[in-house]
């Protein structure tokens, strides 16, 4: 069936806010079979949104928007709804009374604005919203279903994967489209277009995009058959083609993440972990506590940005500084080696490096990075240059370090 | 004037491209005071296309286009251009010996297929692309605009710059706007609208919007006018008023951010900081190291997200932590003061908390949250209670332990 999504908010038509909600919807009903058509977006004008709607509704069978659902006089999507689709608005008292008890459980005072949420179209189906006050509408009339969504990323993702999908489904709204995204890491597009494409047999109906990001670079396959077997068996063909020539890449597939897959090898090996990090300040220990449950193997660490600290609290010689640099491979085993005696854990990582903008020099560019690994057994770093963006350098430092953890966990050379 | 924007292509359908092209074009022409009314994005598909570019000349003045215009099959957008304008394609053989130069002078043989970058439509004004081989192209009739760009962001944005605006400019089409946005945290959405409701006085022509966030309230004030220094006038006079009404939420507008605001105070008064850790695993580090230069103010931290680390590395004394548990306003307390001793610094910040999902009890449930401040003149620790996303509650738990530390440093109650 046929989606139009439409996102409102001056926001996003003046640029000050990129619509990632509609890329998130996009990606999650393509994924489960739905052909999107249009996004459009429009600004929070009620003229203005009862045409989109009305034209969207005309053109399209499943009607999506994002936005305008707020308290505020500048939230008019409700408004747009009552004319649309002819309906007054009601007073829901369950729903206030579950909105009370959010406000209650945080010790707040609800504003008494906020009753409005409260307030919502006559014969709606309603969606709820555990993050927030806005719930989800859906309204079905004439072979339409049109849904109504809140605008905060959080909220919207939650009542689309945990409502609307399962609504869908329950549906059948969906075609025979089977995708599978392989996660790799430590490897280039270009390297692995240039391993891949020599023998890949891509079958009719299967694309396959290459997707690189500062964590990797993941590979899509999309498969549309007739049948959902015929989908599915495609897919699978395609996926055994890339794992037969670079498997050693890829660390996971679909919904996995490095730091679960991390968390699930620590856990299996009954090991513990700490880090000791510098130029990254913290986004290791993030990344790694990112996950629920962490504690079972995530001790702690320190955050050694000053060199002093590197030397008075983590302990490295401060010989080691001095001769080599804080950037260096020898400073980046002593943090890791100290780190793991220190805090006691099977494994600990370092990370020091040159983030930038400043701070490169001929010798050790913008963008080195020593990455170490200590364990019972070893301790070692490895070098790596990656780029001139600060946040960039960051979160490829981050990623990479969990990779060699990876690689060490399952001896993967 | 009326702009509408339209961006082509699958992948922005499918969630697969995050439309930043849309986001772009709409923040440039925002500040060059034209209105951007609705943004539409359609799939390579030659029918939709012509369907969408239709609409829009007929409901907005300016229509501007991004993709398709790649020498390939599936690129339509100059077939769509035809169709509407019922214009022929020329060949234009100026066009192609610039595209030739441009591979002699990277020493590259030009593929048959580039040649059709020179066929456009009849009686078009052209802009040159200083990065591609696709240029843009202009076609004014009947007092409409149509501009078409490539789709890939640099060459899109390089054109939109030189070659657009100016062209824009010239023909007088934008009107005059100013837009500033003030950042507020430590208060909601709601509060701010019951505190400013009441006495608002919005001049005709302003727009204000609401946008909440884990990181705080943005209040962004958009003004039209019919000449530059009454939009100005009339942006600065709603700005005062909500500066009067809630000035001590608001940190900063524009392009500060709160961990900038920070640096520069700390900066200022010449102190150091440092933090400690528990829930939030090196996020409080991490967004105070996300500036450059932070090595002036920031010294480093201890990640102690287990108990034991809380008492044998922090020195937080066991007792604490039995008698009151590690999420406590006490534990925050000594967390903070520990850390500020340890890494001598003039303020240590701490976090301990519950993010969730797990590990809530009905005394302490999740999201409770204590942040603690350390200086030499006192130490204390305040208590949230935030919701049940284990992603917000961390984001937010770090932006308020900036908020406390703003606070502490101008002396605001």
């Amino acid at each position: 069936m046929d989606v139009e999504i439409i996102t409102i908010g001056f926001e996003i038509l003046s640029g000050h806010t990129v619509d990632t909600n509609a890329a998130f919807i996009g990606s999650k009903l393509t994924e489960n079979g739905l052909d999107i058509k249009y996004v459009t977006s429009v600004g929070d004008n009620l003229e203005d949104l009862e045409m989109v709607i009305k034209q969207a509704l005309n053109r399209s069978n499943i009607v999506i928007t994002t936005g305008g659902l707020g308290p505020t006089d500048d939230d008019i999507t409700k408004k747009g709804i009552v004319k649309v689709f002819r309906r007054n608005l009601i007073f829901h008292d369950d729903i206030l009374k579950e909105i009370k008890s959010r406000y209650a459980r945080r010790n707040l005072e609800m504003p008494a604005i906020t009753q409005n949420q409260a307030l919502l179209p006559q014969g709606g189906k309603f969606f709820t919203n555990k993050n927030g006050t806005a719930v989800g509408i859906c309204i079905a009339e004439k072979g339409k279903i049109f849904i109504s969504l809140p605008g905060v990323p959080h909220e919207m993702e939650q009542i689309l994967t945990d409502e609307v999908i399962p609504y869908l489904q329950s549906l059948k709204a969906g075609g025979f489209t089977k995708i599978t995204t392989l996660h790799t890491i430590g490897v280039t597009e270009s390297k692995i277009a240039e391993m891949i494409k020599p023998n890949l047999k891509l079958p009719s109906g299967v694309r396959l995009a290459y997707l690189p990001s500062y964590s990797g670079v993941d590979l899509r396959i999309h498969s549309v058959a007739d049948s959902n077997d015929d989908a599915e068996q495609k897919k699978d063909s395609v996926k055994k083609q890339l794992e037969s020539v670079c498997g050693k890449y890829i660390y996971g597939e679909d919904d996995d993440k490095l730091e679960t897959i991390i968390a699930q090898l620590l856990i299996d090996n009954d090991i513990t972990i700490s880090v000791a990090e510098s130029c990254t300040g913290g986004q290791l220990g993030m990344l790694i506590t990112s996950v629920s449950g962490s504690s079972k193997y995530f001790l702690g660490g320190i955050l050694s940005y000053d060199n002093d600290v590197k030397i008075n609290i983590l302990g490295v010689d401060k010989e080691i500084i001095e001769k080599y640099g804080a950037v260096s491979e020898e400073c980046a085993k002593a943090m890791a080696e100290n780190c793991r005696k220190k805090f006691d854990t099977g494994y600990a990582l370092s990370i020091t490096g040159i983030a930038g903008p400043e701070g490169g020099s001929d010798d050790k560019p913008i963008g080195t990075t020593y990455l170490g690994l200590s364990s019972i057994h070893n301790t070692y770093a490895r070098k790596f240059i990656f780029g001139k963006d600060r946040y960039a350098n960051r979160t490829r430092a981050v990623y990479s370090s969990l990779e060699l953890l990876r690689r060490e966990i399952l001896d993967i050379k």
